[in-house]
C-alpha cells in the first residue's frame, strides 16, 4: 500500500495490548468454570417464550486448569453494528489472534457494511497483512459497519444460509444494546434449525449504557469521553481566560447521560444537565432553564460573565412533559398525516395541533420557540415520528436561558447588565470522538474481548456475550468469562408490540458517579474549580495513560471504612 | 489552594522546557551581536515618520561572548493581548526565570485581562508560588487577556505613568500583529516622553499569520493545529467508517488559511478550500460551490457518498466579489443607517439595498441565501460593519452545494441518488484548540521567547520583537535574538485612514506548503488517503512528540538536490 501514515498511527500498530493473565494460558490450559444459572433482567417467563432454548444458561468464568475441549481450527464471523466507537479493531484483532492461538489453521470472515452483510454473503477473509496496520486504531473502517437489523424471517434464514454456505463455527457480533438483542435472536435460530454457527455478542457503545454487574463497561466509553474531556477542559481554561463566554456543550449519549456524567467528573464544569435526575425529580423545562439561568445569574453577580455548561443530546426526551407532548404528536401527525400534510400555514399547522393535544402538553408546546415546534412538526422519520435527535438541544437551552435572563433584567430582578453581557457559544461534541485511536484502556479491553471471545468460541458456547472484568484493577488482574445475552433482557414496547430487548443501563442516581457528582456541584457553580485532562497519553506514567475512566472506577471502589 | 488538578497536568507542570544552547549561558556569557539595518516592509518614508526613533534598528543576535552589560535587577511588566493561544503562560514564566537568571531580584508584574490593565493599572505580582502551577499549562487565566488597544492620546500618557509609577524597566506584549504595532506606538512615545521603560513583544496567535524570514512561526499555531488534526482525523476515520456523510469543517484562521493548509497537510482530507487561492484566482462563491459539487459528485460515482472537506473561517472575506459586495454594503449601511432602520420587511429592505449595489454586486447578493442575506443586513458591529465573522460558512457552502447538485440530479447530469444520498454534517473548530497544554514544540517555544525577551530587557533593547529562529532542528540548535518591530510593518488603511502596521502573512500560493498540497490533493479527492495524526503526545519518542508543524518543516526544507 506504502500510504503516508502518523508517526503515531505507525506506533500504536506496535503497541502490544495488555490482557487477563488467564488469556496467556494455551488453550490446553483453559477451563470454562459454570457459575450459577442466569435470569433475565424481569419478564422471566415471556423472555423463556422466546428463548426457549438459550434461557437460563450459566455464567461463564475462565479459569486456569487442564481442559477438556480439543482446540480445533475454526471459522468464525465477524461483523460491526451501529456507531463506531474506539477499540472495534481491535476486537476482531484480539479474536484472530485468539483465534490463531488455538490453533493456527483457524480462519475469520468480516461480513462488510454491518449485518446486512450477513444476509446479503459481503464478507472479506481477514489476513494478518489486511489486519496488522489496524492494530490500535480508532475506526470501523476495515470492514465498515452499518445500521440494519436481522428482524425479518427472510433475513433470518438468508444469514443461517449465509453462515451455513461459509461454514462458520461461529458468528461474533460486535454491537450495541439491539445488535446484542440481535445476537441472541439469532443464536436462538440457529439452535432451532439445529445451524451449527454459534453466536457471541461483544459490548460496544460509547454512550456506556449497556452494561450491569457483569459488563462492567462498553468499549469506547472510556476513550471517547476522555477526547470530550480534554477538549471540554480546553474549553473550560478559555472561558476562564477570556471570561466573557458561557459555552454550552452538548455531548453524544441520546438515550443515557453516562458520558455527559464522566465528562463533569473529569472537568468540573460550571454545569452538567443529567437527563436521568431531570425525570426522576419530574423537572420541567422551565425548571432546567430557571436552573441555569439562577447559576448564570449568580456568577455575573460575582463578575463572573462565563461559565461551562454540560447538556446531555437525549436531555429533552427525559423531561417528562416534554416526552408525553412528543409521545402526542406522534399520534396526532400519523392519524391526521394526509389532511395536516395541506396545512400550509405554520400558523393554521400550530392551531391544529394545539385542538389536539392535551391540555397539559398543548401549553408545553406553546412555551416552546417558533424554531422548535417547526422542527417537532416537520423534522419527521420515515414512520413519521418527530426526529428528537435533531432538535438543537443546547440551542433551545440558550434561547430560553437568554430569555428569562432578560426578563429578569427588565424586572430589575437582576442587574441589567447580567443580560447585556450573557454571550454564549455553543459545541457538540460526538464525530470528534467516535474513531479515536483507542486508549490503553481500550485498547487492552477490546483485544482482551476479542481473545475472550475466542475462547468461548472454541469451547463451542452460544447466545453470550464475551464479559471481561475487574477493569479497575491492571489488565493483568482482569477476568474474562461470558454473560448469557438473555439475562441483560426484558420486555419493552417497541413500534407498538412487546419485544425481548437488552436493557439499557442509565445513570443511576443513587450510585455513586452520580452522588460523588451530585455532592460536588454546588462548589463548582460559583468558585472555577475546572479540571484539565489534556490529551489521551499512549506512553507516559500508567496513572496518566492507563487509567480506566472515572465512572467505573466510583462504581467499582470498595466503601472505606470510616473509622479510625 | 489544594485543588484537584490532573495527573496530565501535575505532569505538565514538572516538564522542562527545552532551550537553545545559548541561552544556557549565564548571562556575562551572552553578546548581542547587531546584523544589518531593518527596513518597513514597503512605505519606507511613512513608517519612519511615525517611527522616528525606532526606525532602522538592527537585526539582533545573541552570541556566546564575554558581555559588558552589568546583570542589574530589572522590575518589568507583563500583558497577554488578544484570543487565546497555548504557550503564553510559558512565555510569561520562560520571563520570569530569564530575569532571575540574570538577576535573583528582578520582579515580573502581570497586567491583568489584557491591555486595558496597563492604563487602568490593575496589575499583579507574579511570583514562583504564583506561576509554578501554570507551568507548560495552557490558557491565558494566569493574568487574563483583552482585545482593548492602546490608542488614544489619553490611553497612550495613562499606560506611560501606569509604567513610571510602578517603576518599570521594561514591559512585554504578548499578541497577534495588532498588539505587536502597539507594542512599537508605546515604545515609540516612550522614547519620544524619556520614560526608560523599553517594549519587546512576542509573536502569539494560533493563526500563524504572524511571521516572515525571521519570525518563524508565532506560537500556539503548532498546538492548535495538532488539536484539530487530531479531531479532523477522527473526523475522517468516522466518515470512512459510517461511509454516509459528508463533514464540512470550519476552521479558526480569519484572515490567513494557514490552520486549514497545515491541517490538509496533516489529514489529506478530500477537500480543503484555501481562502488565498481563491483569491488568487478570482474565483466565484458558484465556483467555489461548483468544485465542490464536482468532488461529491465523482465520490458518489465511485460508490463513496462521504467525504470531509476544510473551510478557512475567513474563506468568504477572500472571494473578490463577496468583498466588495460587503464593502458596498457597509457603505450603503452606513451612509442610509437611519432610513434603513425604518424599513420593517425583509423583501423590502432587499430591494432598498439592490437599488443601491453595484450591478456586479446586486447580482452577487440576489444568489446568496435569505438567511445569509440577513445576515448581513442585519448582524452589524458597533461601526455597522457587517460581521462576517458570524456568517456560518460551512453551512452556506453546504446549502449551495446541496442545491447545485439537486439541479444537476434534476437535470440528469448525474445519478438522480447522488442527491437523495447528500447528506452532511457540519462542524466548527475553534474554541476546541486555543488553550490546549502545549505541544512540546510550543511549550518549547514559548519558554524559549520568555527567556530571549528577558536577555532583550537587560541589554536595554526596545522596540524589538523576541526572535527564536532554526526551529525545525533539535531546540539546543535554535537561535535567539531580536527584530525591530518596525521590520514588519507597512502602511494600511483602517477605519478609513492610512495607518502603519504589521503586514499580517497570508499563504504564499507560490511558497512550498501550499505547493505541495496542492500536488497532492487530486489524489486525495477521490480515494481515500486520510492520515490520522492522533492525540498530542507528550511522552513518546522525539518524532511523535517533538516535531514542528508540516508548514514550517517545509518552508524550512533545503532543497533536496535532484543528481543521482
Amino acid at each position: 500500500m506504502n500510504e503516508e501514515k502518523s508517526k503515531l498511527d505507525e506506533s500504536r500498530n506496535q503497541y502490544e495490548p495488555k490482557i487477563p493473565s488467564i488469556l496467556k494460558n494455551s488453550f490446553s490450559r483453559i477451563v470454562i468454570k459454570e457459575g450459577e444459572k442466569s435470569a433475565s433482567i424481569s419478564d422471566t417467563e415471556k423472555i423463556k417464550e422466546h428463548f426457549p432454548r438459550l434461557y437460563g444458561m450459566p455464567f461463564l468464568e475462565f479459569i486456569e486448569g487442564e481442559s477438556n475441549e480439543e482446540a480445533e481450527a475454526k471459522k468464525v464471523g465477524v461483523v460491526l453494528s451501529g456507531g463506531q466507537a474506539p477499540g472495534g479493531h481491535n476486537v476482531i484483532i484480539g479474536l484472530f489472534d485468539g483465534l490463531r492461538v488455538i490453533h493456527p489453521e483457524s480462519q475469520l470472515y468480516g461480513f462488510l457494511g454491518g449485518p446486512k452483510g450477513i444476509f446479503t454473503e459481503k464478507y472479506t477473509q481477514l489476513s494478518a497483512g489486511k489486519i496488522d496496520s489496524y492494530r490500535n486504531t480508532g475506526g470501523f473502517d476495515l470492514i465498515g459497519s452499518g445500521r440494519d437489523k436481522i428482524e425479518t424471517p427472510e433475513q433470518l434464514e438468508a444469514s443461517r444460509a449465509a453462515c451455513a454456505k461459509l461454514g462458520l463455527d461461529a458468528l461474533v457480533i460486535i454491537g450495541g444494546d439491539d445488535s446484542n438483542t440481535n445476537a441472541a435472536v439469532l443464536a436462538e435460530y440457529f439452535l432451532g434449525t439445529s445451524q451449527k454457527t454459534v453466536v457471541v455478542g461483544i459490548p460496544k457503545t460509547i454512550d456506556g449504557d449497556l452494561r450491569n454487574e457483569r459488563i462492567e463497561i462498553s468499549f469506547g466509553f472510556d476513550t471517547a469521553c476522555k477526547v470530550y474531556s480534554e477538549l471540554i477542559g480546553n474549553i473550560c481554561r478559555d472561558s476562564a481566560s477570556a471570561r466573557k463566554y458561557w459555552h454550552f456543550i452538548k455531548l453524544m449519549g441520546r438515550s443515557a447521560s453516562h458520558v455527559t456524567l464522566e465528562c463533569a467528573l473529569q472537568n468540573h464544569p460550571n454545569i452538567a444537565l443529567i437527563g436521568e435526575e431531570v425525570e426522576e425529580k419530574n423537572m420541567t423545562l422551565q425548571q432546567i432553564v430557571e436552573y441555569v439561568a439562577g447559576i448564570v445569574s449568580k456568577r455575573a453577580e460575582a463578575g463572573k460573565f462565563f461559565g461551562v455548561c454540560l447538556v446531555p443530546e437525549g436531555l429533552i426526551e427525559f423531561i417528562p412533559e416534554i416526552r408525553k407532548l412528543i409521545s402526542e404528536l406522534n399520534d396526532i401527525l400519523s392519524e391526521h398525516d394526509k389532511y395536516f400534510r395541506t396545512i400550509k400555514l405554520f400558523s393554521d399547522q400550530q392551531e391544529f395541533v394545539n385542538q389536539k393535544l392535551s391540555r397539559d402538553s398543548s401549553y408545553v408546546f406553546s412555551t416552546l420557540p417558533a424554531r422548535i415546534q417547526q422542527q417537532l412538526l416537520y423534522d419527521r422519520d420515515s414512520h413519521g415520528n418527530v426526529q428528537v435527535s435533531k432538535i438543537e438541544t443546547e440551542k433551545l437551552i440558550i434561547e430560553q436561558v437568554s430569555e428569562l435572563i432578560a426578563e429578569w433584567s427588565a424586572e430589575g430582578k437582576i442587574n441589567e447588565k447580567i443580560s447585556e453581557k450573557f454571550k454564549t457559544q455553543s459545541h457538540f461534541l460526538g464525530y470528534e470522538g467516535r474513531c479515536s485511536f483507542p486508549s490503553n484502556f481500550d485498547a487492552n479491553y477490546t483485544y482482551s474481548l476479542g481473545r475472550c471471545a475466542a475462547v468461548l468460541i472454541a469451547c463451542g458456547k452460544t447466545g453470550y456475550m464475551a464479559s471481561v472484568t475487574n477493569l479497575v484493577s491492571p489488565a493483568k488482574q482482569w477476568q474474562a468469562g461470558g454473560v448469557p445475552l438473555t439475562s441483560l433482557m426484558n420486555m419493552e414496547v417497541r413500534k407498538g408490540r412487546e419485544v425481548p430487548v437488552i436493557k439499557k443501563a442509565l445513570v443511576d442516581i443513587k450510585g455513586k458517579p452520580f452522588q460523588i457528582f451530585s455532592e460536588q456541584r454546588a462548589s463548582w457553580e460559583l468558585e472555577d474549580k475546572y479540571v484539565f485532562p489534556g490529551a489521551i497519553q499512549y506512553f507516559g506514567p500508567p496513572e496518566i495513560c492507563d487509567a480506566p475512566s472515572k465512572t467505573i472506577v466510583l462504581e467499582r471502589e470498595k466503601p472505606q471504612s470510616s473509622g479510625e
